[in-house]
């Protein structure tokens, strides 16, 4: 049993609303220097099995067909134990 | 100028309908041995300074006031430069 965590991004030029918003709330409740806020998502799986190179592999394909939208986010793995 | 990341994710025990809705299409696109999926957020920050206690300090409250609900999210920070 291996732990996972997939990090799904904007990439850079995408524009995000709402990190913008986040950015927004923020300043008006008064933090300042806060700038570049950006929004993205993380996915915690639990694999079956040890084998780290094979999960990664499977990791890749569910990024590709399901958890990131390739064409405007970038997705990054990790994977634990 | 520093670069912060506060990953949010729901606590331990709260439901995620979201992560069981994505467990479920992982499943039926054939990925097998996938369990335990959970959603979370994650927030992309640019602060100014370089002080990084304090910019500890700011982001702990922005997580308290703001990015997270700690009645159901637990929120992780991580600061880089």
């Amino acid at each position: 049993m291996m732990k996972a965590r997939v990090t799904v991004t904007l990439k850079n030029g995408v524009l995000d609303p709402q990190g913008q918003a986040i950015e927004g709330s923020l300043k008006s409740l008064g933090f300042s220097g806060v700038g570049a806020v950006r929004q993205g998502k993380v996915f915690d799986l639990a694999l079956d099995g040890s084998d780290e190179a094979a999960a990664r592999t499977a990791l890749t394909n569910m990024c590709e067909k399901l958890l990131a939208n390739t064409v405007i986010e970038n997705y990054a793995i990790e994977i634990s134990n």
